[in-house]
């Protein structure tokens, strides 16, 4: 399928595996977060700055790209990643999600997903060859099929009925891709039904996609169901090949994630909740609203060896949030990426070294301990 | 009056001068241009970045400082420049002006100036004393007295009536003032009448202070009123002590002011405009908004060497505006206020080298011309 794309695990550890994915722009260590980037920028950071943290591998979405500035001018500046002067590699996503979630009108049909711009109500069709289509105008490293991300609840029906679309919908995708130093994964459906989610397994695993992904989670199911079609997905999913969940997660979802052997993830929380003031620690979540941080003179994380832990005191950045300054939402978000950042390099170092069950008991341990204790001084 | 602080000319061209200020935190070579950092934080920058781009010294207000988070606050975290993590110089306003333009409710008489916070209601009263209080809890390096800044238009009446009371307000503050370690500027009011300029600079003048300021200008009185006004502030002044022409101004006019024998100037024109879209460059102003600068591979300013111009084209710089990002704020602040300095580097080096006349004609030249081509393509 693919010229340049190449995965290898370089160790396992029970289920979880480390290894390298070789892109058209460059190696990334998995597992791997991807900061979502959904306007070709990864809110309030610059592209330098994810590097230094470690970034390899951002996320753009598709849709936004699409409506603004449109695939064509993309790919005229030399593709997503080059215009938006990440030095690495680039996943985007099919626009399916969005154009569901978003756009004001839509009506989805075999051909695919109906919607009107979120910006000036023009329409717009999205088939599955589209989607590829933009995708490969937009050049990014690995390209999502377009799915339909089936709402939560559905009806056994229902979620039957969305899996088989997604299924065709794949193989138009496959067809459609042309570009051989873009890489295609497939995506997983079925709800939170276990036939469903083996029944799309076998589908989508029965295609020669480069990478395999697990869809459909997050989307307000509770947090064990979540859990259970994750590692569900991941034990149909070829031992080979990446495997992504998308949309996950928290630090403690992560590591379950990475424990149940997938490779990949994405999710807006450490940039959102920063933005909402919210920084994540190795003792739990910080509110940095709190009036109990207004006189701190220590830093928001005192294990942490970022940028603006080793710069600011948390009561510098309660004034700045207080204030409204952009100052706040850089250094929250620069700070919540560097702790996910580190995050993976722990999670793929103690796979390396067989310790990832310890480092993950630990680890959840020490986040819940904190979660409890900050409810305590609420 | 004060210990720490001194100045030294280094070097003159006709009324143009380059200098060092010694403060007590680190030296700041003059004529300078200080980015303004409202709430001890320069909008959308982070303080390594200031520093980074050659700015030694800051401006930070008094007032929104007293409002949030309480000058108290801010001495207990080490003063403002500690607290806000730069490791220069800081210079704070007197809280005066703020409380007349901001400030819900207010009246202004010998006492000082009542006002209601624009954040809570609450009733303040700054008084003279109060606001020297205030700023030596902020612990700038240089503190600027409390002064009436007369509104334009006014009668020469009120004007009279205005500066006499900053007189007898600067007084106050001589005597308030007792910190070693902090500088103190008076201020010259007047509003646009040369009798009354005149008169206020032989009353400020005559008081011991570090440094003197032209206040009052740019408050909407013609330009050209403004820049005789200021020429004529600037040849009262004396000669020994630095010159801080306040709230000043565009490119064109700090080459003007740096000519009249200006050391020091504030304004907030290059970071507010840079998130208007803004950004100057050595051919002019440009907006980014422009459709012109859809599809344009080239940097913001192919003469500058600031980091956004060595990374971004314009086409990604209008999609992060269009799209709302705060990268496109970051990018713009960034590259105007390394405009700033770097026009601070080369009147400096222009004076030191007595080819400071060449160097203003040669600039604004360059300025006008690319406004008036700038004007016939859009």
């Amino acid at each position: 399928m693919t010229g340049t794309f190449e995965f290898s695990i370089t160790g396992t550890d029970e289920f979880a595996r480390c290894g390298m994915m070789r892109t058209t722009h460059g190696e990334v260590a998995t597992p791997a977060f991807m900061p979502v980037g959904t306007r070709a920028a990864v809110k309030a950071m610059s592209p330098d700055e994810l590097w230094a943290m470690g970034y390899r591998l951002v996320l753009a979405n598709a849709y936004h790209l699409l409506v603004r500035p449109g695939p064509e001018l993309v790919r005229e500046m030399g593709g997503v990643a080059r215009f938006m002067a990440f030095p690495g590699a680039t996943l985007t996503d099919s626009g399916g999600f969005q154009a569901m979630s978003l756009a004001g009108i839509n009506s989805i049909s075999e051909d695919g997903i109906r919607f009107r711009s979120h910006l000036d109500g023009a329409p717009v069709m999205l088939t599955p060859e589209g989607a590829i289509e933009v995708q490969q105008a937009l050049g990014s490293d690995i390209m999502m099929v377009l799915d339909e991300c089936t709402p939560y609840p559905a009806s056994h029906g229902d979620a039957l009925k969305s899996l088989e679309m997604t299924a065709r919908w794949a193989e138009r995708c496959l067809r459609t891709h042309s570009s051989p130093t873009q890489a295609l994964f497939g995506i997983v459906q079925g709800s939170v039904y276990p036939d469903l989610r083996r029944m799309s397994a076998r589908q989508i695993t029965s295609m020669p996609f480069d990478g395999y992904a697990v869809g459909g989670l997050s989307v307000g199911e509770p947090k064990e169901a979540m859990l259970e079609m994750a590692a569900l997905g991941a034990s149909m999913l070829p031992v080979d090949r990446p495997r992504y969940l998308m949309g996950v997660g928290t630090p403690s979802d992560l590591i379950a994630a990475i424990g149940m052997g997938f490779d990949m993830f994405d999710c807006v929380i450490p940039t959102r909740n920063a933005r909402n003031g919210m920084a994540f620690t190795r003792r739990g979540r910080i509110s940095i609203k709190r009036a109990a941080h207004q006189r701190e003179t220590g830093p928001l994380d005192p294990e942490c060896e970022c940028r603006p832990c080793r710069t600011f005191s948390r009561a510098y950045l309660r004034h700045l949030f207080m204030s409204g300054e952009i100052l706040a939402a850089r250094a929250l978000t620069e700070h919540n990426l560097s702790f996910y950042a580190r995050l993976m390099r722990e999670a793929q170092a103690a796979i390396a070294s067989r310790t990832f069950r310890a480092f993950a008991n630990s680890l959840t341990a020490a986040l819940e301990e904190g979660e409890a204790a900050n409810k305590e001084t609420d």
